[in-house]
């Protein structure tokens, strides 16, 4: 495939039209939720709702029969009862659709006759050309095109991380998880089944989509194993991808397997297939997004070299142990480096590395003239930095100070995006990568800020940790082969 | 030690006056930053700042000098310059004073006459029979006796966590974060250069303290390591300890001495002396804090056998793969759990383990019958519950249906308080351990409601499987030792 539109995925997620089955006027259906989903984007296509009986639908026209739609649907989304779809896709083919999502469930995940049943489903589909999603799925969600087949509102800004899920969830689910870490789908999409369209059909579409910068995957288990390690092997020469597969435990097989029939396999397959195709394994969905941020965001570059930065023994001591614990590796600094430090630290710091100003109200020389000096240390590849920004006593001192409470969120504010503004363009301007780590949560005003200035901060060392090690990983596997896509 | 009163702590976290040295009229100086926040703890005893020359400090009387103070203190705080420490500490001395928090750095942890000043603090300290926390340290944080004396404002409700740190950081910058998860210190010690008391000390403390609940420990290095063992072996018989040991690493290894001058052991050594003693050992704070709240809040039960409810197969096939890999299982439900889950389920559900609904908008159903049911089945140890709270969808469909924002709020928060309150009802009437999971954070709604009914809710069911291991580790290690304490 050489271009985007050549891929089976492109006017499904980039559908102008779509014929939807499955809505009533009764709101408590799948169905109908998923339709106010779709409304409720702001997707700019038409959208005709498809119903034996109703006039109208959620407020718009309803069509008794795809024969009085004024146009053939690039697509039609089906959320109805097992027994129909069938019969509906045929009718589909009838009239010229050449793409559905089925979100219908009840098909080989059931087992016994569902198993029949999806092989009638897909014979209709190659008889007239149909491409299909699912059956058992939630479809699409492309938020650069406004389109959304899930349950759930679409929440956040459009991003960059492209997902394909074996669980809906996880497209549906996470909206508001994304967009705490300042990320966002680019187009993310639940499988299902994968009766016609899979795994490697999705990879294939998100390695050309230009608003993709990083593909997230969740497994419970790949069909065409060889086809994956082959595209995939294409795909992280330019572009990252990280894996999180369940289904290789006891427990997870199982699950997997109830969940949507999954045949997975054990982990030592799983770890060599990943490994040959320069493919990032993760353990959780937490990783798999905190993969997706450095990834996604940082600079590339070959090197484990950690520069730490706090103003905090502990936090700096805890982010060397986690460190040295996944094969990072913590440099000295020349000496060059320790002086031009000198006048920024006070007398009780160390210039070692943690570099550990020990206490510090200067914002400025924390935030621009350390990092600024650090950042041309030869040595470095990370800089690490740790946040404290203590609101809660800077508003009661300053509520005390008798500040109203408008000016101290002005101020705080204020301070906040000055900070995060000036850190953002120096580190750009390096070209480093640079990531930060607190136990305060996304909610606290210097950390959004920092994190709506494209700065991954992590609410746990640990965590920055193993996402800059995927990092290093990354460019470690795939950078050479990759060269030229990286210029 | 048989009664709290007789450890050196007590009048140290339970003083009733303390003479403040150090806070001057600047508001800028640690010392007068750490007096502020003594004050705005709420603090009911009596504090006498004393100052050479001011006549009063943030706005309360100053004293030139100790024998001017009506009365002799319980305790002095001392956050001044290295080199007068010694001469004011014998000034202490000679007036009767028993009891200081040495605040000020520039000792061992500096090294050459650093080592010396400790050494002569030390002797002053053993001539007058004053013990002493500290040097290089923040001293102590009492949130029942609202003692604070941290530069940051004592923030959340006082709570059960009794807390032992080589890190100041680690007492003064985590009241918020604790807060979030719905947890507080009861007492938290900030050791530092443990001149004279020492870790050992504290956990003897700690143990008597009937607001503490379980012990958590942040070690650069133990000096006494034997004593530690015995301590810690008793104490774990009736109270949990859990540690985070940094110093087993090389680049912990190194952060730990340039921070403390700790001289930390390798791994195996700390990892054996932990298991000896019964203690937990963890590998980030935010892990520390995560075992505090199962090991603090859940009943104390032997089995490792976890029943996952979900409605969405994704979550609940991580979390079984999650479980696997931390040595966790995952029984089949007998049929008499089967039968009683009939009614409550859809007909795509799987009474399989995880129990995985699919879909279900009963939250009476989901919060109630179901986990009611599975607490009864006898293979379950541990019941893991997956929540989602889609308040962005809610809100926005209810709003599109006419609600005002005020009758939205009211109608969520109503909804999160019954579903918490009655699900906190029927976990503690039956006596296992229940633990959740979400990829929300605590600011949503129901998310915050199930913390404040004291549910453990963890943003990653990786983090929940850890803390579930964490509790059936320290019940395998320490329930048949500690019987008697456990009725």
């Amino acid at each position: 495939m050489n271009r985007i539109e050549e891929s089976p995925l492109y006017r499904i997620a980039n559908a102008r039209s779509i014929a939807y089955y499955g809505a009533s006027n009764r709101s408590e259906t799948m169905g109908s939720i998923i339709l106010t989903s779709v409304l409720e984007a702001g997707f700019k296509g038409s959208v005709y709702p498809v119903h034996p009986k109703e006039k109208e639908v959620k407020g718009i026209r309803s069509y008794a029969d795809l024969s009085e739609i004024p146009e053939t649907p690039d697509l039609a989304i089906m959320v109805l009862p097992t027994t129909v779809v069938c019969q509906v896709l045929e009718e589909c083919g009838k009239s010229g659709i050449k793409r559905a999502i089925v979100v219908s469930g009840g098909f080989k995940e059931v087992g016994g006759q569902g198993i029949e049943l999806e092989q009638q489903l897909l014979g209709i589909s190659k008889q007239y050309g149909i491409r299909i999603i699912g059956p058992n799925c939630l479809g699409i969600v492309n938020t650069h095109h406004r389109l959304n087949s899930t349950p759930l509102s679409m929440e956040g800004e459009p991003g960059y991380v492209g997902l394909v899920s074996q669980s809906g969830s996880f497209v549906a689910q996470m909206f508001n998880y994304l967009s705490s870490l300042g990320l966002g789908y680019s187009t993310a999409i639940s499988v299902g089944n994968e009766a016609d369209l899979d795994l490697v059909d999705c990879i294939e579409y998100l390695a050309e989509c230009p608003r993709t910068k990083v593909i997230a995957l969740y497994i419970e288990g790949i069909k065409r194993g060889r086809a994956f390690i082959e595209a995939a092997k294409r795909i992280t020469a330019k572009k990252p991808i990280i894996a999180f597969y369940v289904g290789g435990s006891e427990a997870g097989r199982k699950a997997a397997f109830s969940h949507t029939g999954s045949l997975s396999g054990p982990d030592q397959l799983y770890d060599s297939a990943f490994k040959q195709a320069g493919v990032i394994r993760v353990h959780s969905l937490v990783e798999l997004f905190d993969c997706c941020w450095t990834l996604g965001s940082l600079p590339k570059r070959k090197g484990r070299n950690v520069v730490i930065q706090t103003h905090s023994g502990g936090p700096g001591a805890s982010a060397a142990d986690a460190c040295s614990r996944s094969g990072l590796s913590l440099p000295s600094l020349s000496e060059k480096t320790r002086k031009a430090l000198k006048p920024y630290l006070p007398h009780t710091a160390s210039s070692a590395n943690p570099v550990d100003l020990t206490f510090t109200q200067e914002q400025n020389s924390f935030f621009i003239d350390i990092p600024g000096v650090l950042l041309k240390e030869e040595s470095l590849d990370y800089l690490l930095i740790y946040i404290l920004a203590p609101v809660f006593s800077i508003r009661e001192r300053m509520m005390k100070a008798g500040k109203s409470e408008e000016e101290v969120e002005e101020m705080l504010g204020g301070m906040a995006g000055f900070a995060a503004e000036n850190f953002r363009n120096l580190t750009e301007s390096t070209g480093k990568p640079v990531v930060c780590f607190t136990y305060h949560d996304p909610h606290n005003f210097l950390i959004r800020a920092m994190i709506d200035n494209g700065v991954p901060v992590f609410q746990d060392p640990a965590r920055a940790v193993r996402a800059i090690k995927a990092n290093a990983d990354y460019c470690d596997m795939n950078l050479d082969k990759g060269e030229k896509s990286h210029e």
